[in-house]
Parts: structure tokens; C-alpha cells; sequence
């Protein structure tokens, strides 16, 4: 009987006090301890707690992440574009119609400005001629290939060295808090899948993104998927609702995003019942990141800014809230 | 120090002895124990053992499963054919004009011949009349009502109740073994998401299937999803393996059809480099279910059969190997 009452008094000295001796670490390390931050944790426990009138029970715990600009940075321009105009010089030699072509020639001859001039068109003849007319196994061994070597032209690092820490520690924690974390973005998916799986944890059946066209076909009798020239969806603006439904089925608890182009998945998300949050970075920090917004070509905040002041959205500031912005293993 | 030898002991008990006295049970007590059971369990077994040579670490353990005529069933049409059909005669009041435009003149007038004879386009027709031009939470809502109301015009069951207890087992048994499930069907996915989550316990992100086109818009500030009539994916034959690909990323492990509209997602499955495993229920018991193969207007199984046989495939004999067909709430 003795034994018992020890055995169960070593029980509840496991229960009660260990937790006690180890407090919960600091869940966003990198994060100043600023309103943000603290309305951040606030809102995810008061989710998480069973006993909170905002509880939400774990399988409606959907939360949506764009990417470009959210979870990494997305200037000079689209990391996804770096690797479309990359490719363009890599099969030069193959392409000798390019010389003359735009926007291939202009991309030929380093002239960003005759890109740019060459407008939404030629930024499709750009994607088309680098993500189709390939297998998707082929294109990703070739995203992966670049992902690997490419150096950002800027900072010159590994543009999976340029994901914001922050925001790591941000997925890890919904996660650790029964989230299912979720990028909704207007890259491309499988893009995204060759590399995000590995630096953000999210599986590929959690990346949403912008899609070409696949065919199914049998090859001498093996199945193969072929990537077609031709958009199937993108995944932006009005877009990203529309995806969230048709793929997710669940209309999420948080949203994040920094653009105007996630304007739309923010208020589709905030309109629900019930806790939801709605989060947009703003990039604020020249000096360590890219300070832009409502002027910029890449990324525009212009409309979400004042409704975000207007509904009370989490906005972060990237200079004040933020201790460190790229992972430790690399240079700020 | 006794006394933590004693504790240590009572834990070694509890770890050691507890799992030793009760035996597993048999996983899918529905099944006759045939060669099939027999390859299914052995199959799963192996992929999540860790020390097999045939070990699938979990995340790749993905399972997807047609759902009319795989989880349920699909006789003497497709169930949300029959929604179709009764959201007509309910909302023909408000529609004159259906007394004289096919399909809708034959389905008031009961003649199904009519509408059968209305043929693809008909069909079409009546789709988007009875899915579309509403909200996605309307639509939800009059699925919802159906499904706890209409009964089935044979068998005078609920549909839900017309589930396959034998799969219900499997489904249940592959989660338990690590696989995440999936339904990758021809029909609507949002029709499906009303009932499925509950019935097979599988969450609407683990849905896919059929969509309509659908749109976001600001009604009176307030955002929407409206359902339009015009139609945006169709999830069968090789539209199976390209929204796999699209929505999943990954290959499936196991993959479980039964009918032509499945092979093209069986052999992409089977395709994949490792174990894989590919699963037809073949309807052969006209007693408790329906007997139809390659004659059948509705899941025609007629090219994957003798695919089936060639590639060794698991081909499930519903007569032979299910020893009931629907839950025991029900009468077979």
C-alpha cells in the first residue's frame, strides 16, 4: 500500500513539477518582444487552449502562408524568374531563334529593362520556354540543380539561405501548437515543392501554387506526366481563395501574406466565424532586407495596407519586429 | 533504492506485458480470409515495418481510393446523379420552363430513358442547373439536407449507409499503419466534403474530385464564393494522375478503383519506383450488392481488368472476399 502511495506520489511529481523546473523556451527566439509578437502568441494560445472561449479544435487549424515576400524575399525579383532567365542562358546554344526573340534576347544580352519592357506576355513566353515541354520529374532535378549552385545577385547567397528566420520559428510553432501550415502562393507548385518541403517543413501536399498545364500519357507503355505551355491556374489575387477552397475545402484560421495580392485569401479568411488572424509583412528594413511597398513593381502593398490599418490586421514591421531576418548559418 | 527498482520493474510490466496479453485484432474482421486479406495485410505490413527491405517512411504513405463503386455504392446510377434528379422535381415550381426542355421534361415526367437518352450534354445540363449559380456554403447546406433525408430507390438506405463496411476497415486500418487517405473520384468534390469527412473519416484537404468553376467576389463588402456554371476539372481517367500530381506532389503508395475511370491513376501508382500496391474491386455479388463489369453504363470496368490480370494486381472478388458489404446499422 505504501509502495503504491510512492508510486503514485512519483507519478504526480512527474506531472506537476517537471513541467514547472522546465519553462516553455521562448517560442519566437527571433522575434523583438514587441505588440506583434506578443498579439501573435496570444492568439495562437487562446486557440490552442481547450479551455478558452476561442479554442479551436485541431483539425480546423488551417493556417495559409504565401510565400514571395512572406516566408522568403522576393527582390531584385521572383526568385522563380532568377531561375527562368538562368535557364534561358543555360540553353542558349540550343535556342539559336533566341538571339532575336524578345524577351530571350534581351535576356541574352543582360538587359533586364528590354525584360521588363516586354511585359506580362513576355514574362509567359519566359516561364513557358523554361517550366514546359519537359516531364515533371525532369523539371524538378533541374529546380533542385539550380537551387543548389545559384547565387542571389545581390547578397550572394543560396536563395534557400534566403528565407526569413522569423518566420521559421513562426511555422515551427503553429505546427508545434496542432497548425497545419500551408503555402498558398502565386509561384509555381512544383517549383516550390523541389525545395520548400526540406526548409519549411511543409509537405508538397501543403503547397499550393500557380499551375501549367500536365498531360498524362503513356510512354512505350509507362505513364508519364508531361508539362504543357500553357496556364492552368494562378494562384493569386482572387485566385488564392478560389485555390483555398478547392484544394484546402476549409476556409483558414490564419492568413499571412505582404502583398495586394494576398488581399483577397485575408479577408477571405478574416470574413469567417469565429478567431481567425490575418497577418501581412511589411518590408521596412533597407538595411538588412529590402524596404518597399506601394511604389514597388515587385511585391505592391498599396490597397491591403489601409485595410489592414482599418480591420486591425497584424502588420509586421520588419525593422521593429524582427531581431535577426535571415537564418544564423548565413550573413545578414 | 528498492523502490526505484520497483518502479522501474512496474514500468517494464506495463511496457513489456500490456501489448503481449492483448493480441492485435484482426484488422478487417470483414473480410473472408482469402489470398486477398491475406496480400492487402502482408503488403501494409511490410511497407511500415521498419526493418522490411519494402519500409515506406511515413510520409510517403499515401493511399488514394475512388470513391463511387470503391467506397460506395454506384447503382443503378451515380448517387449525386440522383441528387441532381430530386433537386430538379424540388425546385421545378420555380422553373416553367424545364416542362419542355430536356433533360428536365423527363425527369418530371420520371422517364429516366429520357434523360439517359439526353446523353452527355444532358447531363451537363442538369449539373450545372442543380450545382451551380449559388454560394459554396448554399450548395453545402441542400447536399447536407439530402443526404440525411433520400433514400435509396432499391434498398430504401440512407446513401451514407451504402458505404462498404470491408473498405471502411481498410481505410481505418491504413491510418493506423501510418498511410494517409485519400479520395480521388469523378464526383464533385464539394459534394462529396459535406458527408465523406464523417463517413470515412477522411478530412476535406484529403478530398479531391470534380470541380466547377467557382468565384470570389465582395458582396456588400462581405467576401463570397459563388459556384458557376461552367465546369473546371473533370477527376477521371487521366485527369486522376494529373490531379494527384497537381494536388498531392507525391505518388501514391496504394491506389484502389474499380472501374475503367481508375486506371490511368492504378498505373501511375504502380509505376512509381519501391513498393506500390493496386487495389479493383470487382462487383461480382448480385445477391448482397450488384454484379457488373464490362457491359455496365456506370463504372464500366473493362480495359483495367485484363490489365489487372497481366500486372498481377489485387483484383477484390466483393462475392468471394467481403464477408458483409455494408455496415452492420444496416440491412444487406
Amino acid at each position: 500500500m505504501i509502495r503504491a502511495t510512492r508510486f503514485l506520489l512519483l507519478l504526480w511529481l512527474h506531472v506537476a513539477i517537471v513541467p514547472a523546473v522546465s519553462a516553455a523556451p521562448d517560442p519566437l527566439p527571433s522575434w523583438n518582444d514587441t505588440a506583434t509578437k506578443q498579439q501573435i502568441i496570444q492568439f495562437v494560445e487562446q486557440t490552442a487552449e481547450s479551455n478558452s472561449p476561442q479554442f479551436v479544435p485541431v483539425p480546423e487549424r488551417i493556417a495559409v502562408f504565401d510565400n514571395d515576400g512572406t516566408l522568403w524575399a522576393e527582390q531584385p525579383a521572383y526568385f522563380q524568374l532568377l531561375y527562368a532567365v538562368d535557364q534561358v542562358k543555360a540553353q542558349a546554344d540550343k535556342h539559336p531563334e533566341w538571339k532575336t526573340e524578345e524577351p530571350f534576347a534581351a535576356i541574352l544580352k543582360g538587359d533586364m529593362e528590354g525584360v521588363k519592357k516586354s511585359g506580362m506576355a513576355g514574362v509567359m513566353k519566359l516561364v513557358m520556354a523554361t517550366h514546359a515541354n519537359m516531364t515533371t520529374d525532369e523539371f524538378s532535378q533541374r529546380v533542385d540543380q539550380w537551387m543548389k549552385t545559384a547565387k542571389h545577385p545581390v547578397t550572394n547567397k543560396l536563395f534557400t539561405d534566403m528565407v526569413y528566420q522569423p518566420m521559421l520559428e513562426l511555422l515551427n510553432y503553429l505546427r508545434s501548437q496542432g497548425y497545419k501550415t500551408y503555402i498558398v502562393s502565386g509561384g509555381g507548385v512544383e517549383f516550390m515543392r523541389t525545395w520548400a518541403p526540406e526548409v519549411y517543413g511543409i509537405p508538397p501536399e501543403q503547397i499550393i501554387g500557380s499551375t501549367i498545364k500536365i498531360e498524362y500519357k503513356l510512354v512505350e507503355g509507362k505513364p508519364v506526366l508531361t508539362r504543357l505551355p500553357e496556364m492552368d491556374f494562378i494562384d493569386d489575387k482572387e485566385g488564392k481563395p478560389v485555390n483555398i477552397q478547392k484544394i484546402i475545402g476549409r476556409r483558414p484560421v490564419i492568413a499571412a501574406g505582404n502583398s495586394d495580392g494576398d488581399l483577397a485569401m485575408l479577408q477571405w479568411t478574416k470574413a469567417g466565424a469565429g478567431p481567425r488572424m490575418a497577418v501581412l509583412v511589411h518590408h521596412t528594413d533597407a538595411e538588412r532586407e529590402w524596404a518597399y511597398d506601394k511604389e514597388s513593381a515587385v511585391g505592391r502593398l498599396e490597397k491591403a495596407l489601409p485595410v489592414a490599418a482599418k480591420e486591425q490586421w497584424i502588420v509586421i514591421d520588419m525593422k521593429q519586429d524582427w531581431k535577426r531576418v535571415f537564418p544564423e548559418s548565413t550573413s545578414d
